[in-house]
């Protein structure tokens, strides 16, 4: 292949465009969930449409099953996998994020449509949309137009799409060991990332670490009358409340002791590079209807929401719910609680002294039992992989404005299993928005990233193709 | 009437006991649930058939619209209400507790059943079996035993009987307003409460005055993904918890200032009469499966569970519930807080007090709003109130037991407007037991209770018939 190649392919990507989207919105109209396991029928026929599709490009496509929802292995090698060029593979993920409340939709979650936003921009709206449909199709789209121009790929792929990333990957990783040998390839490339903003792409070099876990208080053997019982048994809710109420001091900072051992402030250059890049409440934050950044004080919002690990509550349930009043005091109550972590943090240990610090403050008469839904560490990805440079060179072609090098405040735990289990390195370029509400009603991809991201694809399998394979030709970069 | 009229009644319960049970099955086997609109229906349902039950007695019974579900208003006065005997107003409400949840019943909650209990005892098993279907239904049924045998009551009986009791019974105080004429009575009678244990029969001679209010935290403008604002955006769960988990100190009591004000210690004679009534954490918290009073330091478990004022979170919700991790952070969370107050406290100023509360501990980007459920005083009744011996002789004569005047941690909130709106003093009188699972899944009613229940009320009616109508005859009691 050679550079001519590409003007063409950009521009049957801009000629098929319509058919892209009705591709997209066909992936899009499958009630993918993976958590609930009522869509379980679903996720299957989400991998077996999504496999279709794939060896309709010349990939052989396989839907494999695994402990969980099926996982799709597809291959296309072109050179008959002769090693003469690089070997690049693609991982998504085809299922999606519950939709409730699903009276917050303005309209049905999985009736995928065109829409305007209100500052004129078109959107695609649907669960999915950009997580992680939206995204993979990009790529796939990508590797669509390459073949129908030139008639193959520029380089080998290797595409691995699993059905439970929603979920924690539990099952994912035991299947990359047993799948070693059809996975093997040079480096990783995931779209499941963000832009810096409307106009700026970006790679995401760094990414924080999850665990997840639930916990559940346990009293009395059964839901009791507060009338009766109130101010003689104890209270689940009472005594959740004031563990989980305790999990941060005044500061903003995580009270569990030893919780930021091993965290380390930015090098001051790094710390200076994103002062520059300004990161404002008024425009991160007031899109979501806040002002005042709410993490550790001291430190810049940027660093908040990136660099520094945090602790949310995800969930909480226990007693009445429903309308109105009822003086229940109940058996139980239960909350997910979840960290971002840094790198220096290990996940296991994180997870063992939050439980420790709520045995540690149960009184008398009280249980707690937890459950472990998340466990990976924070990844820093090395600043010198080598296509790194191409890929950044052939966004910033793309966009118009220089490419940016960024920290991911969201966690990708495959990308540690990546490197744990297949021995290589990831590359993360996606084209999300921060306002898409992935995880939230109403989530949207915009029309421009669905589009752009295809063209992107389209120039970084170029960009890769025309590097060296074997050899460190890539210049490092400066994180900032 | 005299007293030799009394034993062919009680024979006559004894030999239509089979009938009395399958009229409550039949009363219990109707949804009435209170604070779910979509069993309005039910409601009404409920009210009609309980009237017709009544009306067949020989009262007048109509059903009677509120602004809220029908109550009933049925009046006996065979005397053509000529004065020369006494006049009670008998209260009861037909609506019952929602069933949630629903998977920890045994069977279904409204297909009622007589069942064996672990000890061997035999109960009724429905949503309602004790709270307050098969309590209303020993007064009616004592009432129509009186009637088949003698052929009248042996006093005048006005019974009113409401469908909100478990909703805080506001559309019922304007409906006592508005029907203050033919509410007219000597005293009121209420079914509602419980026995001091299963052979020991009770009065009740004071009660809890409840507060209950809602409160919804609410940050950002829709959910977020905790990936990209964790650690930047407030978490309406963390700060509602925050606050929650402050409401009590490390000695159980209650930290919102001014709480205590009003509240007295009990007098020491009573203190120690209560002492001796040896309330144990074995026989009172081991059946519920715990053994630590939870309350105040400090205090007696009888004075935590009746006497002090109390604070217990009743629900609490936010973010994701569901199966498995979701890693939201939620646009809002919610829980319901009750109070019990006693005597002395101002369920107003409490109310404000706890609203204070929270709104002062809010960080900046939060707000809050309430909701009030319900509102009512702490009630100490008249120790000398007229009839409280004579039904302290019937509750003991049928029992075996001497009858026990207590005081009750719960709250009728009924009580205080019927003194304030129809200047009625209560006796209550009940036959619950502390292990009836009221408000609870598996609620029952002693089998026992509910066939002593009814002789209980004809000795009762009979004995107040005995007493002198219009003057002060009865002993006044001191409070144990």
């Amino acid at each position: 292949m050679s550079s001519s190649q590409l003007q063409p392919v950009l521009d049957r990507i801009d000629a098929d465009f319509d058919n892209s989207l009705e591709r997209l919105f066909a992936l899009l109209r499958i009630k993918s969930i993976s958590a609930d396991p009522a869509f379980a029928g679903d996720c299957k026929a989400a991998a077996d449409h999504l496999a279709g599709i794939i060896a309709a490009l010349g990939f052989a496509a396989d839907v494999k099953p695994t402990a969980g929802h099926p996982a799709i292995v597809a291959r296309n090698n072109g050179n008959g996998g002769h090693g003469a060029r690089p070997h690049v593979l693609f991982y998504g993920h085809y299922d999606v994020q519950p939709v409730d409340p699903l009276e917050l939709w303005h309209r049905p979650p999985f009736e995928p449509a065109v829409a305007d936003h209100a500052d004129g921009r078109k959107i695609i709206v649907a669960r999915g949309a950009e997580d992680d449909k939206g995204q993979l199709m990009t790529f796939v789209e990508a590797c669509r137009a390459w073949k129908t121009v030139t008639g193959s790929l520029p380089l080998d792929v290797t595409i691995v799409i699993e059905g439970e990333e929603e979920i924690g990957s539990k099952n994912f990783v035991p299947f990359l060991e047993a799948n070693k040998k059809d996975l093997k390839a040079d480096f990783a490339l995931v779209c499941d990332t963000s832009m810096w903003d409307r106009d700026t792409p970006a790679i995401t070099t760094s990414l924080r670490g999850l665990v997840y876990d639930e916990v559940r208080i346990k009293a009395a053997n059964r839901d009791l009358h507060s009338g009766i019982f109130g101010g003689g048994a104890q209270n689940p809710i009472r005594v959740l409340t004031r563990i989980l109420g305790s999990l941060h001091d005044d500061d903003g900072r995580i009270a569990i002791p030893g919780f930021y051992d091993g965290v380390e402030d930015l090098p001051p250059d790094i710390l200076e590079r994103w002062r520059n890049l300004n990161l404002t409440p008024q425009s991160f934050l007031a899109p979501i209807g806040l002002s005042i950044p709410a993490g550790e004080k001291g430190r810049l919002l940027i660093e908040q929401v990136s660099s520094r690990p945090t602790c949310d509550i995800n969930g909480i349930v226990g007693g009445y719910t429903g309308e109105g009043s009822k003086t229940v005091i109940p058996a139980q109550a239960s909350a997910k609680v979840s960290f971002r972590l840094v790198e220096g943090q290990d996940p296991a240990k994180i997870r063992n002294a939050f439980r420790e610090y709520v045995t540690a403050r149960l009184p008398g008469d009280c249980k707690a039992e937890f459950t472990d839904h998340s466990n990976a560490p924070a990844i820093a990805l090395d600043w010198n992989m080598r296509p790194l440079a191409a890929a950044q060179r052939a966004l910033t072609d793309e966009w118009g404005t220089e490419a940016v090098l960024i920290g991911s405040g969201a966690s990708i735990p495959i990308v540690a299993d990546f490197k744990k289990t297949l021995g290589l390195d990831t590359l993360l370029v996606g084209f999300g928005l921060d306002d898409d509400n992935i995880h939230s009603p109403n989530e949207k991809y915009d029309l421009r990233s669905f589009h752009k991201g295809i063209r992107s694809w389209a120039r970084i399998l170029g960009a890769l193709a025309e590097g060296p394979a074997k050899t460190d030709g890539y210049a490092g970069q400066a994180r900032v």
